[in-house]
């Protein structure tokens, strides 16, 4: 799957109802809520935090696929295109970044 | 590009590197850290808090890319393939909240 | 209760036990999880974001205290007074933004 | 300083603009923000990503003051006492949490 087929599938299941997208600070709230979920995940299989014992089992995929359903409604709120912008973002890094770590010896 | 092109692009360019990927809690701090780039672009366009003067103006499409390149990081680290957690995902929403909103009249 | 009583308050909870306090990054994450909790909250009670049926009542207050425990592990975990941070802090910002809004007419 | 002087010297700081404070998702994004440079902070001082060369020193006490900061605003602006809410989550911890962790040998 695409970014671009992953946007035009949130904006066909959101595009089915009245409430349409969340206004910009609602959806950083729900992605700090998605944020916190993922860090309570990672901090229990890597980290010394012991679950309570009625806590179900999570997933860090699922936890990273609900942070990216949260991004891919702010970019289509905003008519943002992802792939565009992942595009920009990895020529900026790349450039940025070509001498901030230690390359592989050959 | 799709999920799996935009996941071989991050491993291509971390893989150069000796470093390799952080742990998982130190990408849980990274996640947080653009998180709230983001957050502090969305108060800016959308809220009430000022931008100090000398703050550049920044770029949501830019900072919804940064917190794709962390959620990327961390699914490689931990071999998720994020294109099939985000049909699980995308299952789980359309069933768990099909009857959450209203439906659009036709 | 004072900040000082604070932090002495939870040094003598932690102190008590082998783990003692968790490493920064550790921490971190937790106040990632925490600052979830209360943005859902938030949310709820602010937003259009509807809580599943499932979810139980929650309160602003209770999930404010749990990020202050978080701040307070950090702070002892390494040797932070908060109130000398705390009247730093208020006296950068009632310089920095002494002309940032608009004062009420008397 | 006790929670109720430094809930009143943010007051009377906050009272003197005709802004006054913000929206409760306001803040949640400013807390995200703070999070973040929180996240930063400790990233650099005991995680493995290195600052970029331009970015100033940083200091964890500020950025955890800073974090106080604004859930002392969300607390003002929702009436809520700290005090009372530091006593009743701990409490809650030191009941909920009794048996969670190894008590050190006497």
């Amino acid at each position: 799957m695409s970014f671009r087929e992953a946007q035009a599938a949130v904006d066909q299941w959101v595009g089915q109802f009245e409430q349409g997208y969340f206004p910009p600070l609602v959806n950083v709230a729900r992605l700090a809520e998605e944020v916190g979920e993922l860090a309570r995940e990672v901090n229990h299989q890597f980290g010394p935090k012991k679950k309570k014992a009625e806590e179900p089992p999570g997933s860090m995929s699922m936890e990273l696929a609900d942070i990216l359903f949260v991004v891919i409604c702010m970019a289509n709120s905003q008519q943002i295109d992802l792939d565009e912008a992942f595009g920009q973002m990895m020529a900026k890094v790349t450039s940025r970044d070509a001498d901030r770590w230690t390359r592989k010896a050959r």
